[in-house]
């Protein structure tokens, strides 16, 4: 059977009414969708019906080889053994900047095809892009020469690799269908297997800031993840990892950038020690430490860890994040530097006893640090500092976040913002805080798959 | 709470996640689609979501509203009290060109918007347009005079009145969001709310012709659909009725106005008795009764059915017919005649226990008496005649359906309309006819809703 005489809204009623998809079927959504003969429309309508009914391991093996195919194929064998990361999302969650320059500094190839913010949470190239001069779209001749020479290039998803996945992924981001456990392995295994490496650290969040919830649901992810990867002959490794509360303390582009700064520098980070900064620090260097152990340059996980911390603490991640934000044309030094613009204070005393965090990314969305519709441009100074965390007891009046801006009579998303930042920021007495115990035992890591740490 | 600040992908989202919408998010969705700011990709994906998680009551009625109000709203209350009448849609029902000029000649005002024929039913409009020169296309003014001074005006869908009807009813057709009984039923409802009509019958058709399968399913149809005309403060009316077969003998465009011709004008149709059109006239007569009823000319439902009964026999609903499609352009003696290009025989003895009909509505599609997109065009002659019903016995080689077409050689569709109506016409032994007898005592009106007949 061929693609010929199938029809789009046959497709859709099929995958709605519960029905599993034959090879045929995908490939004319997708290619479809690609070369314009199946519509927008038609294809969030399917990517809905995908998210209500859920694809089976061989309907997401073959979403994501098509959409795999649908562009080029890189290869870094020659170069060693090539190792990149992935996190399924978070808020606040700035660890690729920190991670591959350390993996680089270890001498791991990074080839990084990184996104932009999708939903609540920020993208690493609208993080990248705050900084003057930087660019992520360089064409895939100089990705190829930077991975070569820099042992470390960043670029932003390219019409040349898994177009399929780009376009799908701009529909997705402005339908609410992010959502969906197939269609996020194969978005993300896709570009993933494309960019040619051969190791792959997954970092899949669980929690009230990560697309998955709960920790069962991660775990999940990270099981089909992995299992798509070793279909395409990957070393794949996952780590479900905790995103009750934002990662570090700034959400938002510019501001991000500065606290990365602050991590490899190891310098204090607008007034904040560094120790302020620990739950972010560490995720990055188990992060790198893992991708070294993948790329070889290491025996066992733990040996790359140690090895990570190393190179982080002697400033050669950092010297290596310069030489790439160099090479990629920014001017780090021309970093622009945000302002307050307002502060959400605590309405009781107490301690903070949940934080809903996916709120919380909203908050910094509607500031103008994320967007609505793939259209949108994002305001890079936009942002939110986090001045308490999970457990914190606080006064009447403290300060909980602030608000920031590229003047200090910046008011976009400002109210709405506020009120999304207080709601989500849950302060109970201390009389009702045996809770807030096992929350604080938290580990940041709830589980390896592949790995022993 | 205004409509600014809400994203549409949370308001998607909430929906997705089984949320009640509140006014304010699906005016924001609404007016946004119909004003170019919701872009029809998100439409789509909020439909679907509507489609699996549904609508409550409060969401429906609001739903209904702003898309009745996307556009104009006309008023008849000057004229009396004006009544129409909606179908759920179903094979071979005509009974709208029976029922309205009965009850205009009862002097119940008739300003009826019909659609075009869509799937496997077909349209009023169609059916009138065979007529040469009919047009359906007069403006809201000219309707608006012809039910001043005729009584009774037929239009097809126009942008004026419900535009958001009409571009989120395109865009279901095409996204296989058709089938959801809160997307349903405000389509119905906001459209025959805007005509300006004080009273409304339902005829909501359940079985294997219906979009509703099951009886229970109609009933719940029925019931909503009567809620909604009751919120907006309209007198409405429903009848579930059966829809296991074709109404009367005919499918197809022109041969349905030859059909209604002759129930009007108490003659024969192509040599076949009055009585052979029984189930068509009765519901007719019953439909028009109550709207009769309705528009205050009857004390009880009863009186209005007698009376309309009275009307059809006297020969005032047929010259009423003959003034409306002169008024509109109709040469009623120019309606083309189509001729016999084939026939279905039976394969085997027995009895007649089950016809699919929604497939004898399709074979009459693929012949051209319909449409599987907006954009196709139809062929007014093509179309079927029925010469069996349910529980007829019938001999082996017996003729079941015959073919027409505006030539004897005419074949478009040919032989997938013979395949489908083969297949659909099931013909079981005598030894296994038990059930045939309540098939047979299936009542042609399985319930009222609001009405004592």
């Amino acid at each position: 059977m061929s693609t010929q005489g199938l029809l789009a809204p046959e497709i859709i009623k099929k995958k709605r009414d519960g029905g599993e998809l034959s090879n045929d079927e995908i490939r004319f959504m997708i290619d479809g969708f690609v070369r314009g003969t199946v519509p927008d429309y038609q294809m969030s309508a399917w990517l809905m019906a995908v998210l209500f009914q859920g694809m089976n391991d061989v309907e997401t093996w073959t979403l994501t080889d098509l959409m795999m195919r649908s562009g080029r194929v890189l290869d870094f064998s020659h170069l060693g053994v090539a190792v990149d990361k992935h996190s399924t999302g978070g808020v606040g969650d700035k660890t690729s900047l920190i991670l591959a320059p350390i993996a680089a500094a270890a001498g791991v190839p990074v080839p990084m095809i990184a996104g932009r913010g999708l939903g609540h949470t920020g993208g690493t190239i609208d993080k990248l892009e705050s900084i003057p001069g930087f660019s992520c779209e360089i064409s895939i001749a100089e990705f190829e020469k930077q991975v070569a020479s820099l042992g470390l290039a960043l670029i932003g998803q390219t019409g040349e690799i898994c177009p399929a996945d780009k376009r799908i992924y701009a529909l997705r981001d402005v339908t609410a269908t992010v959502e969906s456990l197939p269609l996020i392995c194969a978005s993300i295994m896709s570009k993933k297997m494309a960019e040619g490496i051969q190791g792959l650290v997954l970092d899949v969040k669980w929690g009230s800031g990560a697309f998955m919830k709960t920790k069962e649901r991660a775990e999940e992810l990270a099981r089909r993840l992995c299992q798509i990867g070793r279909a395409g002959g990957k070393d794949v490794v996952a780590l479900v990892t905790d995103m009750n509360q934002p990662l570090g303390r700034f959400i938002g582009n510019s501001l991000e950038i500065e606290e990365c700064l602050g991590i490899l520098r190891r310098e204090p980070v607008r007034g904040r020690a560094l120790s302020e900064f620990h739950d972010c620090e560490e995720l990055s260097v188990i992060l790198a430490g893992v991708m070294i152990w993948l790329g070889k340059k290491a025996a066992t996980a733990r040996d790359g860890v140690a090895q990570a911390r190393e190179i982080l603490e002697s400033g050669a991640a950092a010297r290596k994040f310069e030489e790439l934000v160099k090479t990629q044309g920014g001017r780090i030094e021309a970093l622009p530097k945000a302002v307050v613009t307002g502060e959400v204070l605590a309405k009781e005393a107490g301690f903070v006893s949940s934080i809903e965090t996916e709120q919380v990314g909203y908050a910094a969305l509607v500031m103008g640090a994320g967007r609505r519709a793939a259209s949108e441009k994002i305001e890079p100074m936009a942002g939110i500092e986090c001045l308490v965390r999970l457990g914190d007891s606080v006064e009447k009046g403290q300060p909980l976040y602030r608000l920031y801006g590229p003047t200090p009579d910046y008011r976009v998303g400002h109210e709405d913002a506020i009120e999304r930042l207080t709601r989500a920021t849950r302060i109970e007495s201390a009389a009702r805080d045996k809770s807030l115990q096992s929350r604080e035992s938290n580990a940041l890591i709830a589980m390896g798959i592949g790995v022993e740490l």
